[in-house]
């Protein structure tokens, strides 16, 4: 690990951009800080990482990204606490995952230490990006996307790593409205939807924009077969409460399997709620709905962090979710942020120190 | 169109690569001609095209082409006959399904004039760079990508369309052999399937390596839901030949609506060969193929032109097709290009003079 510790260099931008951003108003994913990590795959091996000023990349037009959707992605944060020390939230689980997803995209993987000793070289250098302000924290994007060139549908040679960084407020500015989905579908059973590929949010687009219009925030994707199952959102895992029991669906080929998710799993047992990991058809929580049994339903993704969602749209119909003084929602939401930003003890061992 | 035609401004390159080509040993899609054509989207409109040197394009790393994979392209050919006269080959199919891969995208439809008028300008300036060897041509893709940026997963507000060509011989070396997919799959009902977007072709490419290490060049797509009927090839759609009649599945929203495929079943039918446009199982190619019925298959698309297929393999068992004298793939292959390189009349209006 060391070695590569300090072979990465770092060149330092000669201008900083901070003074013109209002930490107080920060939308999501807009700004982009100083510097970003650069790796690039070339002649079959990762090269050393580099810092660089946050600049254009400048590729060849057959680069393959541009004609064959062949990228890969993570979503991160860094948290600040109240002294100033910057915190990850099981960051070697996103390292993990971009390499699942690279494998199905034939992407070469990325060695551990390359992405998080580069990942630490960069918060380091722009650490003082990292907001404090409630609510706000640093969205780290790291990506993976095919240089290598030809207009032959085959993989590419080169790839380039980049970790770019966003100070970022909330994603969803209220409440979430979703829309059951049964036209469109998010992915195939043996298809890429597991990993999370640049393709499977493009293909979101469209029927998003048709929901949109309905006056949703959001589809909720059902499977492509029944359109029966509910699976996911489009960039947050979701969960439902019937009576006192959180229900969410398994994790397959066609869902990712999301780290919120995961956490959220664990601290929901923790607190002696029941929890079921199960498939849940449409009609159970239509049915949970009319009988008055369906509390809460919310989308959990780091994003997103919880997300309540205040109704859903199926068949033409609408329905509401109750307003509930201790929800779920809230109480799992301030023990994973607690968490995150260094509040409470950890009893999990999900924070990593920077 | 007149008022397009006449805006469009070209800038030439200063010197030509043309001279470092070896015009008779071409692969594919590997060497690039001198121009490019450059339209971009900004402010809710297309910009008017512009003849520029072939060049690396310049983008910042937020662009959402390398997060979400918000991109699509086409695959065109145009053909020089013995008189030096260009052709291309139902160009107005290609305009169209871009547009179709558009919407579906969430991307900008691009008005037939800029696309035409565009091409029409890059091919006058490129002019030299078409192939006369046989079996070469001029392959031509057109692509639009995500250029507006930030880390939101909703479409971009900018992008660029920009065509690019590459004088080409052979997709495949020699005959093809093909696995029939049973774990993995192209695409979901409701998805993307039918659009020429990018995401599509990364997530075939690693089945397709696994089917190229056991010796295959490339996969027979099955549905997602049972993976019982046939629907088409990575970049071919796919004709099964049993005792006299031609089938090919019908399109959907699975499936690419392939140029080749539908001029292909015209051409049939003026041959008065059987043909049969419906659902084909797994189990009946192979119970054909045991009693002998199955006499050929063969792709179809503008890059691999007609490629016959050997051998098929499923489940582990391997299948071959018999070597015939009257191929249809043959007598299909040769009053196609016929048609495309302008040695034949053309009955049905498809050739387009440049
Ligand atoms: C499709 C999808 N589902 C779920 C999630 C949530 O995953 P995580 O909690 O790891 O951020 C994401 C990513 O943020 C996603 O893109
Ligand atoms: C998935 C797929 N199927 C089929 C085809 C054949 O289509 P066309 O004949 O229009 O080239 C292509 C494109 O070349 C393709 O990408």
């Amino acid at each position: 690990m060391d070695t590569i510790a300090n072979a990465i260099t770092i060149e330092r931008a000669k201008t900083s951009k901070i003074d013109q951003v209002d930490f107080n108003n920060l939308a999501f994913g807009k700004v982009l800080t100083d510097h970003m990590l650069v790796c690039d795959y070339k002649n079959g091996a990762w090269e050393t990482p580099k810092v660089v000023p946050y600049q254009p990349i400048t590729l060849d037009p057959s680069a393959k990204i541009f004609h064959y959707g062949q990228s890969v992605f993570e979503g991160m944060k860094a948290y600040k606490d109240s002294e100033e020390n910057v915190w990850l939230f099981r960051p070697l689980d996103n390292h993990k995952r971009i390499n699942i997803s690279s494998k199905r995209l034939a992407i070469p993987e990325i060695p551990e230490d390359y992405f998080m000793e580069g990942l630490k070289a960069l918060l380091k250098v722009d650490e003082q990006w990292i907001p404090t302000s409630e609510g706000s924290s640093l969205y780290i994007r790291p990506f993976i996307f095919a240089t290598g060139t030809g207009f032959h549908a085959s993989p590419a040679d080169e790839y380039k790593m980049i970790i770019a960084c966003a100070p970022s407020g909330s994603y969803f500015a209220g409440k979430v409205k979703v829309l059951i989905e049964e036209t469109y579908s998010r992915s195939a059973n043996g298809g890429v939807g597991f990993a999370k590929a640049g393709g499977n949010y493009a293909g979101q687009f469209y029927p998003t924009q048709l929901a949109v219009e309905k006056g949703y925030n959001q589809v909720i994707w059902t499977d492509d077969n029944t359109h029966e199952y509910i699976e996911e959102a489009g960039a947050m895992n979701i969960f439902i409460r019937i009576n006192d029991t959180l229900i969410t669906s398994p994790t397959s080929d066609r869902i990712l399997d999301g780290i919120t998710r995961k956490s959220i799993i664990e601290i929901a047992k923790d607190e002696n709620i029941p929890v079921e990991v199960r498939k849940i058809t449409v009609s159970e929580v239509v049915e949970a709905s009319k009988n008055g049994s369906l509390k809460e339903m919310f989308g959990a993704g780091t994003a997103a962090v919880i997300s309540p969602i205040s109704g859903f749209g199926y068949r033409n119909e609408e329905y509401d979710l109750p307003e509930l003084e201790n929800s779920y929602a809230a109480l799992l939401k301030k023990r994973i942020t607690d968490i995150q930003y260094n509040k409470v003890e950890d009893k999990f061992g999900w924070r990593y120190k920077l």
